[in-house]
């Protein structure tokens, strides 16, 4: 490889939209897909619960926790494993595919009946995980890093394309900024921005951006006039007692009010 | 004055949405305004004909600077005077009352007969300004600073309050960020964080705040789903030739494009 | 005056070092000063008591603020014509120069007797002040704003230097970030970086950037090795009861200690 | 574990400065130590050279890069296992232990004979790693990440205290923020920050946070006045002709000057 290699993530390698499809679910290329579920699996009432309200509501794929890095040691680090069947059964429940973050290497063999596997923002530049990714040939849900510029996040996709995958779908998640008053800083302006630059689907989360329930609904309609291929949001039966994010989960009936108000927004833009 | 005076600008001294009222243009409390026009005025052709153009597409108030505050004190800094009488012609022409920035105290005579009276970026905290924009009782469109908080910009604005002004509209123009790929970071979440913390409108500027023409339909859309209370955007009837910001300008039918898709958005979210 | 002007801020238009002298103090040029004092002149006795106090440990200048930027209109704005009277009272008893802050051009005549005139940073790009700061010929100590470049607090200066007026002191006081443990993050690279690209005099300001009395004298230290031609430090009688910034202001005590380190870091880098 | 564990990487938890001593070189409490070498490791000439270069210049430990990441997979990426050995063909001929950065849990056994275990900026939250450095017992140098507070830092450290490994060695390597002149920004205030809020020792690298090779000496010197326990810095013979980081490296000559400074700054200040 050398330094002139053509981009495999530009537009001007590859100018069709690149569509990922998970079980029938298609991500990108005029296709949207609402992916709702909690921060953290926490029991199987618990996504058996949400993964019924959202799929109820419209949702495409369910999301949820069971490997979360954590700043701190002694915080809640996922149910591990027993989480990753904990959300097989909510699919089977539901008939929703599964998208839940991957966190290291040696894992992968656990996550080999997954649909999705998430690298969130601290790992986006960890290089050996998106080499082993890319060679997985596994769907991939790439966040951008709290400090990372758009190049830098297709540089990370290009190692997965780079490996032989080119089912990648980016994520916006908020950055990180002087702003104190929301716990990140959401970029929207990186969806028409990546729209230009690559043919990969870009999908947005307000919930980790924001941090703050009642801007999710405002944001994400703003994701979605911005041009997003999809959404991304924590949804918790129960907020005030979740183990992890409750400040930013919608209600299962919220959700199901902005799901609604989403699909109005997108028949507008047509 | 004391420091636990009651904030003016808060939701909590008054409730009710504020609106500012110009030459019969309502702006907030659910009335939304699309202010366009060039960066700066350059000639009496320019100013009337951009001004027909975007009133024949439904703009509600006309744009455009004469003291323009420039980086370097080598570039053109606006027509000053002459340029603010280039402004009425057009008013006159088109019946669009008129927005333009005042850069200091000296001047405010001449803005005597101007509808809105801007604070750019680099003044939101020249508080000796905002104290005589208090006392003038005219509207002021008081811009976010590149790297102020919200309650930093709402402590400006209540300078202009507690000087007897509440005519004060706060616009989200972008931020200054690590991020390099486009001019500066438009954020959005200002715009329902604001909705929470004050009565006074919310406008996003989506052309300063990136730069680039070809960002500013979908950021603009994006401001409407997220609740604004109008847009400021640069139209520039030969953008290759502007004075100043040609990059971020739109064609006047690249507006009228625009707009429509406003409309049919603000329908939608009703 | 055309885009293409030269930068008279810049090394190559003039390779010599400037120096800035008021009434025998010298700055720049290898002329190293220490400007300490209270953030706010509050009486005659404070004033005195540390003029006197920072003039035993060696200080070259006094610094105090009469006319006070605050984000809220509601707090203390400092004691306007009477702090200037206060601090001509106390260079009077001690023979120190003054510097103190101006906010608007309108006060101009009041400061006709003040040696020097510190521009702040929120008002950086206040074009208007910096251009009648250049007509009136007085040093000028011009601090860089929250968050601006290099290049743009050189283009600020080139305002006045290019309205005729060269006796200008650049001053780093920390910009704006992401990092929350410290009010600001002080940008010491500024100092060598402007040492290349300017002839003007750089001083470093470690209280406000820290807003940390215990994180001054280390972060001043720093400066002394960074090559800074002088430091600006909050020193008050009585931290605990200062009516601003006394979270950040040293004893006159600590003063001493701090300034006696200086001279020694200053020898051994001869 | 529990939220509310003891943090052991506090200075309440452990008053007492933690020294990490390898090959008889100590870090920390009072003990200072200067690791120099170059970005990556090419040849066995070019690293045997520097080796020799910098010990004669009194450094205390060899860096050197063998798998290096990189933002784009097009570029170098390290001659990996031979790199290692490259180093430790250095160590013998000079007696400097070596530091040299990991990547991923699966490449551990190959460090085993490395005396420090560096984990990049990128990798500050690969909790993965971290954990596992903790069970190796090794010495780690921790880099902080370019968008991460102090506490974040040591949150990640406490991964590896945690785990039963309290060989840490903290490093500021610049902080990402709007600042565009030099490649990121030295937070120096991390110095004094973190000297109040852990026991672990903190070093310095100048050489990527300005990515100027001008740059190094002034912030060299100002890290060391700020109370650093060490620097880190990159040292090529051929500066023009590095695989990676050309711009910021020092020539052999230019650090044995810098050395020498250091060394006079530090009696300066005992």
């Amino acid at each position: 490889m050398t330094k002139d290699h053509p981009r495999m993530t530009s537009r001007e390698y590859h100018p069709e939209d690149t569509v990922v499809e998970v079980r029938g679910v298609r991500i990108g290329g005029g296709s949207f897909a609402m992916i709702a579920g909690p921060c953290s699996v926490e029991t199987e009432a618990q996504i058996v619960t949400v993964a019924r309200a959202v799929k109820a509501a419209g949702a495409d794929l369910l999301r949820g926790g069971a490997y979360k890095p954590r700043t701190s040691p002694y915080e809640f680090q996922g149910l591990h494993e027993k989480g990753l069947d904990l959300l097989k059964i909510a699919r089977e429940e539901t008939g929703l595919p599964i998208v839940t973050e991957i966190t290291g290497i040696a894992d992968l063999p656990l996550f080999e009946d997954i649909d999705i596997l998430q690298v969130g923002a601290r790992n986006m530049q960890n290089y050996d995980l998106l080499r082993e990714l890319g060679r997985s040939g596994k769907p991939v849900l790439l966040k951008r890093g709290l400090a990372n510029t758009l190049n830098e996040l297709l540089m990370s996709a290009e190692y997965i394309l780079a490996n032989g995958n080119d089912r990648v779908i980016l994520c916006e998640r908020g950055i990180r900024t002087f702003s104190d008053e929301l716990r990140n800083t959401l970029d929207l302006s990186a969806v028409p921005m990546l729209r230009e630059m690559t043919h990969l689907p870009v999908i947005v989360d307000p919930s980790h951006a924001t941090g703050n329930a009642r801007m999710v609904p405002p944001m994400a309609l703003a994701a979605v006039a911005a041009g997003a291929d999809g959404l991304i949001l924590q949804v918790h039966n129960d907020p005030d007692h979740a183990l992890s994010d409750g400040a930013e989960s919608l209600r299962p009936e919220e959700y199901a009010a902005l799901a609604k108000q989403v699909r109005k927004l997108r028949k507008a833009l047509l």
